[in-house]
């Protein structure tokens, strides 16, 4: 049975760690940045090397392939290279890195293939400009209402696209057809504590969560803060303070398997001197229940209505995605576990608090997803898996795209 | 007696206040913005039309001059032309409108005057950079350490000087001294209800508040919002919104004569899907009373250490800037009220809420201050004087300045 290349890998993950290093010791590659679009040519470099075929899509999903000469079809890996900003070097990256070490070691093994094996990385998986953007146009679920009005601004997204050479109308024509795809596998950290305090080698994901967001605006009287009394002050901050420890507590209190955050609060016009006339606060939340969702939305909105009737001010709730929970394919989940077993991995099956490109992919082919164990949780410089756990994970991996290409037809 | 010229002075304001007009209708003039350099070049204009002299200093503070042939000393009238952002038209600007009015007539009038007249106008009154730094700069209390360590970030301030051709040394260099100058004037609208509560036309100011300033850094566990269960989250959001309201509360409860304002807080990094690690809290408290800006410092430093433990978060509190109340010249404040009460214009004594550059000028000359009423409170685009209260304040300040001097000796 092959195995891949541990060194190599090893060699690949510690270059592409050092692309877009922050000054605190985490990684800074946020989608369309400089060190995104370095992390994109390693990547390609890489790949040319290993004489593998690359392609760039519309909305700049980054492909490396491996053709195979009968095949028609193809079996998707992948993952994301961008970052939450000072995020972690594991998160996407690890993906990619193991995705294309599994496509080369069959490329090297000369095992004959049914599939062509793309290994494709997600522009914007962490959402810095638009929810999902790569993995969402993939699917052909992007709009053109989507592109005019995302969440950045639609300024903002328009200088990124701009600087990457793209434009609405490529991005849209990023699509991709369900019956030219066998099915999506994505290798990723747990990002939570479950696998490692189990003491599990690998989390089989059978469902992932589903995750709304919103920005909630506070209005009220911007004022000058030194002439205005107090108790006659409409601050949106007030608002927006008790709007959030509100929202902490009803989690907390209410909804014992779900997560919500609120990530950013804006204050307007910001500066001390002055009272904030508006302050937009975003939130959001998370759960695999369709129906907890609608729960916490309406529970939160009217939180919100409430806040600011107690400080007399105005509320503005804009939806700025929502994306449903999704399952994994049945049968895929078969083949890792079984495969898991048959390497002697321990494993559990469990769902992924966090969103990936796989809850998209879900929607219009068979799609699995692996976990490996996380420490020092993730989005953060201290996110760590020990390097035997990702050579676990990369060859269970490998196994499982061999017994899958074996086991499906064309 | 000699009247200003109402059309003029009209005619002017309206100029003036088409320079830096905001998307919601206000004043955008942060300093060293361009469009505070476009009133500072109209108002040098009006100035050379006028046939009066200018003088920039190194702290960019931008005086009109008219030049008494045997005289030594200077009079100093002034206010700002910087605005806060999305601010009103009159704060500052009506004041280098009215002061530039009153020297123009009186060049006109040619009333022989035993000291030369200089309007300034002070550079960054807003403090978007430092602090009231050009008046602070003007009495040689600004020293090289509050300019390599301003609250703005040093990259920035660094960034503005430069823009605009001014170096540390040279702001440092637009020291003035004391024996140089006779007294400083300033006519100012109150930016606050009680001239318009009480229905006075003028307000003479006894002193002006005390403003410090801080910022609070909560300091929690920056960390994935979909994979972190809710209870062990350290969310720095929330140590953040507890001491908003807090400080609010504390203020309305324990401080009746005092206020204070968090008019920005930055969450770091800022993602709605990571964690908040840090957040800034930026608080101002204010009063004229030393003892009680201590007693507030106490109390709002304990009242954050105390939410940074309830919520498992370290803090760093940091402060920003200590401006001492101010108490204005005693004989000015005779003079004005003289000169109001012979003109029938109502008034009465009163502090100051709001922090102003004859706060500063205080500590070296005698410094008086003229509010007029307000209406829409200040630091908005909904601020407004009407126009013969306006009128009524120039022509107060034309008698007070022609008293002065007739009574100054050199």
């Amino acid at each position: 049975m092959i195995e891949i290349n541990a060194s190599r890998y090893l060699a690949n993950f510690k270059e592409l760690s050092l692309i877009g290093v922050s000054r605190e010791g985490g990684i800074d590659r946020p989608a369309f940045s400089e060190a995104h679009q370095q992390a994109r040519d390693w990547f390609f470099k890489k790949a040319i090397e290993a004489g593998l075929e690359i392609k760039v899509d519309g909305a700049g999903n980054h492909s490396v392939i491996l053709k195979s000469p009968e095949a028609s079809k193809t079996l998707l890996l992948g993952s994301h290279l961008d970052s939450v900003k000072n995020g972690g070097i594991y998160d996407g990256a690890l993906g990619i890195i193991t995705a294309l070490e599994v496509v080369q070691r069959i490329k090297e093994s000369g095992i004959p293939m049914k599939f062509h094996l793309e290994v494709i990385d997600f522009t914007d998986e962490e959402s810095h400009f638009l929810v999902c953007l790569g993995s969402r146009a993939f699917i052909g679920e992007l709009t053109i209402s989507d592109l005019l009005n995302p969440p950045c601004g639609r300024i903002n997204l328009e200088n990124a696209l701009e600087r990457f050479h793209l434009t609405d109308h490529g991005v849209l024509s990023a699509k991709r057809l369900s019956d030219t795809l066998v099915c999506y596998i994505e290798m990723h950290i747990e990002q939570g504590p479950r696998l490692s305090d189990t003491n599990n080698q690998i989390g089989i994901v059978s469902g992932i969560v589903g995750i709304r967001n919103y920005r909630i605006s506070f209005l009220g009287n911007q004022n000058h803060a030194g002439t205005t009394p107090m108790p006659g002050r409409r601050d949106a901050g007030r608002g927006a303070s008790s709007f959030q420890l509100a929202v902490i507590n009803i989690l907390l209190e209410k909804f014992p398997d779900c997560v919500g955050n609120i990530g950013r609060m804006d204050f307007f016009p910001g500066d001390t001197n002055v009272i904030p006339g508006r302050v937009d606060v975003y939130l959001e939340f998370r759960s695999v229940e369709i129906s907890k969702l609608e729960e916490m939305e309406r529970i939160f909105l009217a939180q919100a209505k409430e806040e600011a009737n107690r400080y007399g001010l105005e509320l503005s709730a804009t939806p700025l995605s929502n994306l449903d929970p999704a399952l994994m394919d049945q049968e895929i989940q078969k083949t890792i576990k079984t495969t898991a077993d048959s390497m002697g991995l321990s494993n559990i099956n469990m769902y992924s608090g966090a969103g990936h490109d796989a809850q998209l992919l879900a929607r219009i082919i068979p799609t699995g997803l692996i976990f490996i164990p996380s420490e020092g949780g993730s989005h953060n410089p201290s996110e760590h898996t020990k390097w035997e756990d990702c050579i676990h994970g990369a060859n269970l991996m490998l196994r499982t795209v061999l017994s899958l290409a074996e086991n499906n037809n064309e």
